[in-house]
């Protein structure tokens, strides 16, 4: 399906795919001179980072599937070895997956969608960092999901991330336990109207303690993956239950998306001996996104996802012919606040990142993607060395993309 | 053949095959508090491991193969990337495999069982502690194996472990050199009978060169892989020859099948200048496990391995037609003794470890397993700072598996 | 194509490839005794390496191809696992393949050859010097070949190496850029005689920014991948561009191929804002090597490559009819000579490495290789512990291979 190479048996019992998911990034930040006391940062003006090169292979006997696919990219700083998942399914009952294994259990709008088919090269960070409370690439996950026309559902219970042990400097004495629930539905659908509503939460119950004990931190780059240093950073010490949860509102006309999501999230804290409870601490975030298929077939919504997905290609390039594939148009205004309680004992100063984005998508076919995307970012202080003022600054990068 | 694509020319010159050897664990330790002034170790009470995620890859031309196996588990910690297996073979000779390159050579009944056919979760301790020697996974070797529909032979020379000499912290000097050997045979074979007798033996001749000198470091996990802590760790400095041999037993009748082993580990001792060679230190263990297959067909004996195999499903998992796969039930009594020569200068004190365990095997279909295993462990103090006083504890595990 | 396994759809539009290159290697150092003074460096006497374990793979839709190889070998230390190449490729211009992403871009005669079709086991240092600047393994490069029956050309853009960002001890805050080129032709062509010359040049224009600033230091092993002890080893801070250039040379007369190739390095300095620039720093090398097939199909010229390849197996090996494969001899004298100014104030004492080697391939059929080198090396001394006084020795090495 979608030009996934499969060998099946000639009774249908068994079938291998392999497939390929590949991004590499090429790029650079403008204007990222830092204030007076400040350190530079990894702030390159032209660099570049594989950023996703996944194989995903999969094996079915009946209804019993095993997946798994190798990650070479995974990172921000010209790839590493990693896996995205390796899961076992259950696929026997209707418009139903049971899954067990390490999985990327989705929250979110955004985070439904597939990577191959992002309306700009990185997600909103508030979405990033919702989902990596207890969700995100490659979680050990028990869960399932059912879709149907009209709604979709899913709810996992996840456990670390596929690799989380290993660190030899912060040695893991107990491991985090957590949870994931998504319920969307389209209450109007028509042929040139979409209308999605959904709700999106998740938490971890306790996360994993660690040579500094249990302690939650958050941070994101500035929606462009070419660079290892987070301008937003917060540090959340006595960690206890972190939860998160909002709202999802997407709507279609056409060829035009528009697309917004908000959530909070709260963590609660406890304190020493001494202490006692410290009031929790509470971040938040928010964007709107509009988008805009110029020529191709326009986006369209994906039942199995409950999300949006990209445009269609009607005739493969070939400008002998006149065929250009897809064009298509992205803006988006995002805001993630990991400032809490500033003013007070128990105050967390992460920073607070507003990106301004606008991109271009072109789709030569339906395997191959060129994507452009201009950001404009402005992050407010924190106490990291290379942010004591607060920074702004611009990044223009382009991504090469197949997709089998 | 089991289930593995393959893909062949039309003249049976070349064929390529693709597979899986899929094992995630979930799991936990229970009354795992530390005694006065021991520190508490890693013992999650509820935590997961990528334990094996294979992906074999075989090509053949002809009688000559070229195996190699990606590795995406392979350890404690959440998984890790690495190698299993990438040999060159040829099979031009009847019943014969000549190897060569990074193998697992079989030593030992347990260690000859393919992973997707154990009884438990995991070998005994002694048995990884004795293949480790010069043997277990990604061992660079070189020899063959012969098999017969009585009898099993195979020996190897073997140098170092993939990636061994890749240590930043420990610059290896001077490499490994071994070898191994294995005998087996079945004296008594009838439809409700096998018997199985068999000799392994393995040696290193010299350890590798490190740092620290050459140095032999047994250690074990309690016979769950959930926790990097070593109960059961011994240091023996200045290490020469280190040599294992022991018997092999089995037994089945109908469908039951009684196993046992038992090795004695050497390890010859030079001492410094001033202090000459040191007395040799001696290690042993052994242990008994007794299978029963409470429907489906029961183990049997698979003369290419020399070893029991896992039970067969008559009839995939279907509930609607009263078929449930294949149920197995397992128990172990294992004993692995790392002290030596205790209250002498030459003392070596790696503690003693008996683990009680009991498992149960279910397996839907030929492809796919799901196993339960409960263990309780007694270690005696050595001199880690996790087990200055003696440590037990009790397990809880569950692996997901698939196999193709 | 050459027995890499391929599955098509039926109208052609679609397919999937898997391949392997597996080269490992055994042997060690002999009169490897340091001087007094100098620590003894990593020189095992009998050892292995996975020199290359690679498994690409190729995604194709009509003229847009995807290509994905994982590196399970890859250094010189019993293996690691990265990346060797992924990158996107349009072949839809007659005998032209444009390229963008991680791809080893070819720069001389030598780096041009397939790593299965080498004369020797290893490239000559100079080789490996040149093509480290700006190219060498998964180098992020966007660029084009063509080639012709009588002629070959070929230039890229390229940027850093794949992982070369995520050392956590030397942050980049800078990417190198720089650029390769490559002609060549055959003036003169028989059946009995090719005539070959080429032109590589290679330039970083700028190398990359870490802790120390912009850093130009090449070092490596004597042309045996058995060690991560580079004798020959020079550091250039304060790096500006740094170029090379040279001329290729290569004659073949039957069976019988002779080559020839000789590049300089020229590194231009910064110096600090007192002592202003300081004047560039030259490196030079050169190799000769003659081969000679003693039975099968001798090497010919590859036109796609523009470089010589390996000899044809007429018949493979099968002893009862008295076919043995092919069977060829080698020797190469290679120079490499990092040493610049030396006695005056910008001196550079890299050490001057001379490497004296005879090899020995015999191929069992067209997929399998053993190769087996001897190496007498002599490196002037140069700053590193293990080469305080200079060192000289030998290796004799073997390799296993299979390429499908």
């Amino acid at each position: 399906p979608g030009g996934r190479f499969t060998i099946s048996s000639d009774d249908g019992a068994y079938a291998v795919q392999i497939g390929l998911a590949f991004h590499e990034d090429v790029g650079g930040f403008m204007g990222m001179s830092p204030r007076a006391g400040e350190t530079k940062g990894l702030f390159p003006g032209l660099t570049e980072n594989a950023r996703r090169l996944r194989i995903p292979i999969s094996f079915r006997y009946k209804n019993w599937i095993a997946n798994i696919t190798p990650d070479f990219g995974s990172g921000s700083a010209d790839g590493s070895v990693t896996l995205y998942e390796a899961n076992l399914n259950y696929a026997g009952i209707h418009n139903t997956v049971l899954t067990a294994g390490y999985f990327q259990p989705r929250v979110t709008e955004e985070d439904s969608e597939s990577s191959n088919e992002f309306e700009m090269m990185e997600r909103p960070a508030i979405t990033d960092i919702v989902r990596n409370i207890a969700a995100g690439d490659a979680r050990f996950s028990i869960g399932g999901l059912h879709y149907a026309k009209r709604w979709w559902i899913a709810g996992y219970l996840t456990g670390q991330t596929y690799g989380n042990r290993s660190s030899s400097t912060n040695p893991i004495s107990d491991s985090q336990t957590g949870a994931t629930f998504r319920v969307a539905g389209r209450p109007y659908v028509s042929r040139d109207i979409d209308v999605h509503v959904g709700l999106s939460a998740i938490s971890a119950f306790k996360v994993n303690e660690g040579a500094q004990g249990r302690v939650y931190s958050p941070s994101e780059a500035p929606e462009v993956n070419l660079t290892t240093t987070k301008l937003l950073s917060a540090t959340v010490g006595d960690a206890g239950t972190v939860w998160s949860a909002g709202p999802e509102l997407g709507f279609r006309w056409k060829r035009l998306v528009l697309k917004g999501e908000y959530y909070h999230i709260g963590v609660q804290r406890k304190g020493g001996a001494d202490t006692g409870n410290m009031p929790a601490t509470n971040f938040e975030g928010y964007y709107g996104a509009a988008n805009y298929t110029l020529f191709g077939k326009g986006r369209a919504y994906n039942i199995k996802e409950g999300a949006f997905s990209a445009p269609g290609v009607e005739h493969p390039f070939d400008p002998v012919h006149g065929y250009w594939g897809a064009l298509e148009l992205s803006a988006r205004y995002s805001v993630a606040d990991l400032n809490s309680n500033l003013g007070t004992a128990s105050a967390v100063r992460g920073g607070q990142q507003t990106v301004w984005s606008a991109g271009l998508n072109w789709y030569p076919n339906r395997h191959f993607r060129f994507m452009l995307d201009f950001n404009h970012f402005i992050v407010t202080r924190n106490s990291e060395l290379y942010n004591l003022m607060g920074r702004d600054g611009n990044s223009v990068a382009g991504r090469l993309q197949a997709a089998f």
